[in-house]
């Protein structure tokens, strides 16, 4: 019997993998919205000083990753190993960063779930004995998303009020298995969802069901209880992709709606900022989880919470061949005890 | 001290995660290469009866991890993580394969290294005890890679000669703590190089350095002896990148030569196939990994090899941005003691 494995897709991590700094960089929309407070760094220009959007989004996931080993008294050499990954074709920000950084560089893809899957694989290293640290993080550009998913900015193409706004940000994290700061518990990998939907200006209402699937699988194997957590935080859903996460999990017998909230939904004043259904993008789970949510672990605001960022696996090729858009979802349980 | 870490880089897995099945597909020219005998299946068809390539790409890895399940006389429902990736925008063909499957899938992106990385990543799940059985595979094809990083076929393109021939193949990996087969001994993960480069036609040379500098630091980790090894086989280096690889480990005071080839050499007859440098393509180490390699390593004709998978993170937008190529190459050893 494996100890590690709980039920069918929950894995318990025994060696408590901790959190030991976490760093966070928004772009200026981002940095106007009700989290403003919680960033390390807003930017008062999208470009950060660079001749295109993908290198200032590369310099944005390099400066946090930079950051959170500074936090920790680190230096780059200590670091063993770096999970890195984001929207953009064959991660031009993500490996020109490691580029710089000169760790050891696992590319990770899984849309805008990648800094729930770096929480992952990056604790899983540290738990195994693998890594005595580990930075995991991503990062998304509205300038540069919009682009390759979407249309040239210049279009000044208008969007259905289903869509949602991709966040300029980046965050990261150093994983450790010493040192203080709050702890991986379990991680919950996703499966790839598929229910139909092909709008790629309904990303909330196709990644929705991975969401849930995640979740319910957590609750189906550990028997715990939703409200034992401070917070349930999927990645960017969006307003219409959470209610159809609480209404789903309520068919499902399962009531997160007291600990429930999405990233997208906090990260912008929805209505005051004009950002249609809410935030989205790697950036966007990632900017509020090392922003908000691990500002209140480190101040023990919070004592549990699990993250769940989703992700959307199209791409401009799929959509072009007329395909659905398949989901998942990584959760991953972190704990203050 | 960490006894997993050995000097600055190399990880040692203890726990003997052992390769239980290998699957390959390869298109029709990789067909009429010399390795033809040694593949699980040859298409005949570039399309693979779907109506796109990439639905062609998706189906060949889907159907190399279900050959490498029933291989071992499981059903994906044994099977706990997916590890897939491959060149395309998205990973349109991992993330369409890993929704058919139903295996919980961490996308990865390490270019052409990917079969390595999932090696790495799926060995480390299995060794730490957080998975019992792990797929990992990777595939590539001629017509959608081509499209994407270079011109449309239509076009007829004349390429230079120091350009290599994307393979049409996909390979897969069942990993497990039990059964019978060749172990998972070493990983080492790699660094991002990038020593200048900016011809995506000559991606041997860009690589190449990579690939040197994981090679040295194994060695270096180790104190191993290159002629230890029945085999060391980098991804798809091409006869370019593979001489700079002798010649680069030379003047490091290692000499690889005796035991040392490079997937994208051996998968095609490079003078009687018209294939300039040579193979490349995620497909191209996984296919030779997976067919040629893993053969003789059950039949017991290879004791130790190791696998050396090169990735160049280049991407169109990139190259149209004027940047050099990085390169990533990780590293396994593997053994039949």
């Amino acid at each position: 019997m494996n100890q590690k494995r709980i039920g069918k897709r929950t894995i318990k991590l025994n060696n408590r993998p901790t959190i030991i700094a976490a760093s966070s960089i928004v772009g200026p929309k981002e940095g106007q919205g009700p989290l403003k407070d919680k960033f390390d760094l807003i930017l008062s220009n999208d470009l950060y000083g660079q001749k295109t959007w993908e290198l200032a989004e590369s310099k944005m996931v390099q400066t946090v990753m930079e950051m959170s080993v500074r936090k920790a008294d680190k230096t780059l050499d200590d670091v063993d190993l770096l999970f890195g990954g984001d929207l953009i074709n064959q991660l031009f920000p993500a490996s020109f960063a490691a580029r710089e950084l000169g760790v050891p560089f696992f590319g990770i893809y899984g849309a805008c779930s990648t800094m729930a899957e770096g929480l992952c694989l990056g604790s899983m290293a540290i738990d195994g004995g693998y890594a005595n640290y580990v930075l995991a993080g991503t990062s998304s550009h509205y300038c540069t998303a919009e682009r390759q998913f979407r249309f040239p900015l210049e279009l000044g193409t208008q969007k259905p009020m289903t869509a949602q706004w991709t966040v300029t940000g980046a965050g990261s994290v150093l994983l450790s298995s010493q040192g203080s700061g709050p702890k991986v518990k379990y991680i919950v990998p996703g499966k790839v969802i598929d229910k139909g939907i092909s709008d790629g200006n309904n990303m909330g209402a196709a990644m929705a069901p991975a969401a849930v699937d995640t979740i319910y699988s957590y609750f189906d194997d550990t028997k715990d209880d939703p409200n034992s957590f401070d917070l349930i935080a999927t990645g960017d859903l969006g307003k219409l992709g959470k209610q159809i996460v609480i209404d789903l999990l309520r068919d499902m017998k399962i009531d997160i709606s007291n600990v429930y909230t999405d990233c997208g939904v906090e990260i912008f004043d929805i209505e005051g900022q004009d950002v249609h259904c809410g935030g989205s993008g790697c950036g966007c789970s990632a900017s509020v989880f090392c922003g908000y949510i691990y500002d209140k672990l480190v101040k023990k605001e919070f004592k549990k919470i699990m993250l769940v960022s989703t992700g959307a696996l199209l791409s401009s090729t799929s959509t072009l061949q007329k395909q659905t858009i398949p989901s998942v979802a990584h959760g991953v349980v972190i704990v203050n005890d």
